[in-house]
């Protein structure tokens, strides 16, 4: 089977990484071939200078870009990968975008006789890196099935979410679950550091409980020292959780929290915090408190 | 050693229970005394028809009741436990209270020369009956390791978290996580309702993942259901929730979600829903989001 990834980002790079080592027949596609080339160096597999180059007689292409635009650029314009991929090849967009754009790839591929499935991914870098992503797709049962060679590559779980858009409203609502308990884990922070309580003590008493998440096991910690240089950051934040609030109106409903969460971000950002890791959020909740 | 348990609720009943099957000699106090017969004819173990009956000589009491009010009634007052306690016995009180209380259980021990700590649990009703709570410890390390052979027997973990009060400082910031968990999980599956996910599905998708909580794990499906007729009930969370609001401002901090999950909890128990379990917030927050 000839992959073609487009993107190598902190996640690309190494999701492109497994599947060649997986014994796929890779081309990848970088803006900045560089990082192409260095991908290349390092696993082996081909380089695509432009993204023609990369797509063209793929029977799997794959994207992992920015954002909405950055996708339409690299797939849909008129020299993306559509305009040379074959009739019966798949796409397959593991771009965190709206549930829009994954409908508008689903009819720019079915003018083009290629199959379409959107597949937002979950863990982070460390997760690629890793190899075990959670895959939250929309699209074809069967599809679904035939890429699994290419998800368990880079995935520990791939999940069929439903037609083509749920894999992304799924993420959506994994980024809003991400702010609440971001936000609620604050005020629980700041009350115990005011009241002297030790915090990695605190944590490890109350992980495994009803009061027990992800961020609490994963970040506490880290909070309470107001380190946030690392992990996910606020601007790619403040773009996902865009998108749940772009659906949210679609569906006809108001979210409050997320509204606040987004708009806390954006003040972060503002102050030059755009790359600190989502947990940057309790720096907000401070200022809010005090 | 002997030991008195002061209250036989939901999660008392269960605890002394453990305890009696530890092989400690157990006797048991309970406002209606019929329970505290059912308790004995089901364990084993001692009633005492009134508080100083089931205290007196008592190596350790242990008081698990409602609210502060509750603990002064069996504690402190002309003929709680502490006017029968001999110098050097031990109290300790599994009841969620205020800080404020605590010291005041701290004082009048030490007026009567006895040993105080204060040590709320999470878990619930089924870590209650399955021994496997969690319990937050506030008082003496040498106390502390001395109370091992009891909090063993109901407990999975006991963790000392500082002086008196810190346990129920690290207790408010369970709740306060709680909050937080849910309020970010109810806006989440309110949009993945309207949007026609699979909220079974979605929860195995994102579970084990940055959004995953106790909450997501426990409660995502029940709440989807709209069933809540289980768990904690609100009314006991709007009394633990208003310990951190009371601690807060005495912190000299405020906690927006906190205060607004208060209020939507107040409103749901205005409505009826007093005894519904705390994911019952789903229903504020869809009220909020239509």
């Amino acid at each position: 089977m000839k992959v073609s990834f487009i993107g190598l980002g902190v996640m690309g790079f190494p999701m492109a990484g497994h599947l060649q080592k997986s014994g796929l027949d890779v081309t990848v596609y970088n803006r900045t071939t560089e990082k192409a080339r260095l991908w290349a160096s390092q696993y082996g597999g081909n380089v695509g200078v432009t993204v023609a180059e990369c797509a063209k007689g793929a029977d799997v292409v794959i994207s992992c870009v920015g954002n909405d635009d950055d996708v339409r650029s690299v797939i849909t314009s008129n020299d993306g990968a559509i305009s040379v991929m074959k009739p019966g090849a798949i796409l397959v967009d593991h771009t965190t975008t709206s549930a829009k754009l994954a409908n508008e790839l689903l009819e720019a591929c079915q003018a083009a006789g290629v199959a379409f499935m959107d597949a937002p991914v979950s863990g982070g870098q460390a997760g690629a890196e890793n190899g075990v992503l959670t895959i939250m797709c929309g699209g074809d049962k069967a599809l679904f099935d035939m890429l699994q060679p290419i998800f368990t590559a880079y995935g520990k779980s791939s999940v069929l979410m439903g037609e083509v858009g749920q894999g992304q409203r799924a993420k959506m609502v994994n980024q809003i679950c991400i702010a609440g308990a971001l936000n609620g884990l604050s005020e629980g922070l700041l009350l115990a550091e005011k009241a002297g309580l030790d915090i990695p003590t605190l944590v490890d008493c109350l992980k495994n409980g009803a009061a027990g998440s992800w961020q609490m096991e994963n970040r506490a910690t880290t909070m309470a020292q107001r380190s946030f240089d690392f992990g996910f950051a606020i601007d790619w934040m403040i773009k996902d959780l865009g998108f749940c609030l772009d659906e949210a109106q679609t569906q006809g409903i108001t979210l409050p929290l997320t509204s606040k969460v987004v708009d806390q971000y954006k003040e972060l950002s503002e102050q030059g915090l755009g790359r600190m890791d989502t947990s940057v959020i309790i720096e907000a909740v401070e200022k809010e408190a005090n």
